[in-house]
């Protein structure tokens, strides 16, 4: 299990969270996702090698920005 | 056909103006709901009298509060 944790911008509520959440927990292997709205950090439990660039592109699906790991 | 507006405050994004969005479109007569983020203002079209009851209870169950006419 590897646990990964991102921060994303732009989350201005719950519904934004949401749709992060939903979005990053379609990827390959994640059994968790964790959103904390007011600092933007996303933590992300994975059963296999989590897709960085999945991620990423999952976030920006949602319509928001990672800034960092 | 009948004109309508009310002023929602608490929307902070387009998830939150599509909610608002989908409840009172969901209202009896309602044909058209228009909705500007930055004002808070929601614009009904209606085809029958609108229940201004029924519009208090979408924005609410949105997660939401109307202000003013």
């Amino acid at each position: 299990m590897t646990i990964s944790t991102v921060t994303v911008t732009g989350m201005t509520c719950g519904h934004c969270t949401s749709a992060v959440r939903e979005e990053i927990a379609a990827i390959a292997g994640v059994t968790d996702v964790e959103v904390d709205l007011d600092s933007g950090r996303v933590t992300i439990t994975s059963d296999q090698d989590l897709d960085q660039g999945a991620v990423k592109a999952a976030v920006e699906e949602a319509g928001y920005q990672i800034t960092g790991g």
